[in-house]
C-alpha cells in the first residue's frame, strides 16, 4: 500500500497540483517541460533517474550500455514532443565498492550517445554512495513552439500508430531474468533493452505534420502509456490486438519459450519508440510518406473514440480483456 | 585510492576533458554551466545531488528541511554567477521503508524553497530505490551575459571577500555528530547546517559591480574553494587567518566544546556564502556600499598575489600553515 502510494503518476499528479504551470509554460505532466524562448522557439528540458537494483542491475548490463541508455531514454523524450537534443547535465552517485574504471566506462558509453545525437555535456555532479549506484541526467532540448506534440491533444476518430516494434527490451529483460541461451534472437532482444534506440528524426517528422495530434514515447509499456494519454486527451481507445507490431525474433523467442509475446508487448515497457494519433482522413498518405521517409512502418493499432473513456482491446471484432499487470523493473 | 580517485575535482576535470564546450557556451567548470540566449540573455544551469548518508542522515533532518535545502544548494549557484534562478527539475528515488509521507513533507519544503526564490517546479521523476534514498535537484536560472562573473577571472591585486560567516554549518554538523546540548548558539548553527541561506541579491548586486572580477559560492569550505578559484584564475593567494569571520555562536561553542574554530571555518563546507575578488582600488567603496545596501558586512579576506601560485595562510605577517583535511560528510 506503501509502495502503491509511491506510484510515479499519483505522485507526479501532486507534485503538478503543488506547482501550477504559468505563463505559457507547460510544466508537469508531459514528456517534457515546455519553456517559450525567443520567436516560435521553445526550450525542452526532462530529467531521468536510473537507479541500481530498480532500473538496471550491475552484474548484467555493461557501464558502457548503462551509459549510452541513459542519454538514450532522455532524448526519447525530447523527440516524443518533436524536438532536437542539445545539453545535458549528469548526476552520478557511485558507491566506493565501484572500481573508478566502470565508473569511466559509464562515462564513455554517455559520450557515445551524446557524439550520436549531437548532445553537448555542460555540467556533472559527482558524489559518493552508501550502497546504491545511481544515474541522473536532465535534458535540454528545442523545437519550433508550433510544431510542439503534446499528450492531451487527441481527436476522436484519430488513427492510433506506433513506430515500432514493442515488447523487445521487455523480452530482453526476461531473457536476461530467466537465463535462456544467448542465441542471434535472444542476442537481439537484449540489445533492445541495454541499447534502446530512440526515434529523433521520426519525432521531428511526425512534429512537422499536422494531421498528427498527440504524442508521446513509450516508457512504461503501451498499456500504461497510451492510458496516460487517454487521461490527457480526457478520450477513450480501440486497440486491436491483431495489430500489435511484434518483432520476429519476439515472436521465435516467445514460442520456444512459451512466453506471452503479447503480454511483453503490451506491457514489457523500456521500448522508446513513438505512440501518437493521426487524423483518420490523412492516415494512408502520411503511413506511405512515412515508409518512403524511413524506411519502416508507421503501425496502426486502434483509434481513439469518444464512445469510451476506458482503453479497449479487442480481437477479431470483440472485446478481449487483459489483465496483465503494468511494467516493473525487478 | 579508489575513493580518491573519484574524488569530484578529478572526476570533473576528466568529464570537461571528454566533453569541450563550444560555440560561446560555458560548460563544465564553473558554478553553473552559461548558454547563450536571445540578445544579452543567457542560461544558467546547475544540478546538484544529495545522497543519504552521504549529504545528510535521515534520523537528523526533518524531510521539510531536506526539501528547502535541495533547492537552497542549488539556487547558491545561480546567484554565485550573478543571476535569476527560475525553473526547477526533481528527481527522487525513494526506498519502500520510507512512508509516503515522510517524502511528501520533503516537497513541502521544496515548495517552501521555490515559493521564497521565485521557482517553478516544471518536472519530476521519481522512481524507487533498493536502499538509499537519493534527490536530485536541476535549476536553470538567467543572468545579463555581460555581469556573469567567472572562477576564472581574479586578477593579481584584488581583495578577496566572502559575504558571510564561515564554518556554522561544519560547526552544526559536528553540534549534531557530537550530540551536545542545544542551546540558542547550537541551535543557531545546526540551522545553518540544515537551513543554508544562500545570497542572492547580494550575487546579483556584485555582478552588477565590473570592479568584482571573480565569483564563485563556498559549497566545500574556503580552503578547497578558493583553491578552485586560483586554479581557475592562474593566481596565486594570501589569505589573513585574522580576517577569517567566525561568527559569535560558533566562537562561543568552539570555545565551550574545544572546537577549532578556524578548522571549521576554513573546511566545514556548507557555507554558501558568495567569495569573490574584487579590483583593490575599488573595495573600498564597494564594501560601504555593500553595507548600506544589505545591512552586513562584505568581508574582506586577503588578497590575489602573482608571487606565489599557492593558497597561503597568514598570520600576522608571517607564513600560518595548516594541515586540516577537506570536508567530507561522513
Amino acid at each position: 500500500m506503501q509502495n502503491k502510494k509511491w506510484g510515479e503518476d499519483q505522485f507526479v499528479e501532486s507534485l503538478a497540483k503543488l506547482f501550477p504551470s504559468s505563463k505559457g509554460i507547460k510544466g508537469i505532466g508531459d514528456d517534457t517541460a515546455v519553456i517559450p524562448a525567443e520567436g516560435d522557439r521553445a526550450w525542452l528540458v526532462t530529467t531521468d533517474a536510473l537507479v541500481e537494483g530498480v532500473h538496471f542491475l550491475k552484474e548484467q548490463i555493461s557501464a558502457k550500455d548503462l551509459g549510452y541508455k541513459t542519454v538514450a531514454v532522455n532524448v526519447s523524450d525530447i523527440t516524443a514532443m518533436g524536438g532536437d537534443s542539445h545539453y545535458a547535465f549528469l548526476s552520478i552517485a557511485v558507491p566506493r565498492s565501484i572500481g573508478s574504471s566502470w565508473a569511466y566506462e559509464v562515462i564513455e558509453g554517455l559520450k557515445e550517445a551524446c557524439d550520436k545525437w549531437h548532445i553537448q555535456l555542460l555540467g556533472g555532479d559527482t558524489v559518493g554512495s552508501k550502497g546504491d549506484l545511481f544515474i541522473n541526467l536532465t535534458l535540454i532540448g528545442s523545437a519550433a513552439k508550433s510544431r510542439i506534440k503534446y499528450r492531451d491533444s487527441a481527436q476522436a476518430g484519430d488513427v492510433i500508430a506506433v513506430t515500432g516494434y514493442l515488447g523487445d527490451s521487455g523480452g530482453g529483460f526476461r531473457a536476461l531474468q530467466t537465463k535462456i541461451e544467448i542465441n542471434p534472437d535472444a542476442r537481439y532482444l537484449i540489445k533492445a533493452h541495454f541499447r534502446p534506440e530512440p526515434f529523433p528524426e521520426q519525432g521531428k517528422w511526425l512534429a512537422s505534420h499536422p494531421a498528427v495530434h498527440a504524442m508521446m514515447d513509450i516508457s512504461d509499456g503501451l498499456d500504461c502509456d497510451l492510458k496516460r494519454l487517454l487521461k490527457m486527451s480526457k478520450k477513450g481507445a480501440f486497440i486491436d490486438i491483431n495489430q500489435i507490431p511484434i518483432s520476429p525474433s519476439l515472436s521465435t523467442v516467445s514460442k520456444e519459450k512459451g512466453w506471452d509475446a503479447l503480454q511483453l508487448s503490451l506491457t514489457g515497457g523500456e521500448d522508446y519508440c513513438l505512440l501518437c494519433t493521426v487524423d483518420s482522413k490523412s492516415f494512408e498518405s502520411l503511413k506511405q510518406a512515412f515508409q518512403q521517409q524511413f524506411k519502416h512502418t508507421l503501425f496502426a493499432i486502434g483509434y481513439i473514440d469518444q464512445s469510451t473513456d476506458q482503453l479497449v482491446y479487442q480481437r477479431n471484432g470483440t472485446v478481449f480483456p487483459i489483465h496483465y499487470s503494468n511494467f516493473s523493473h525487478f
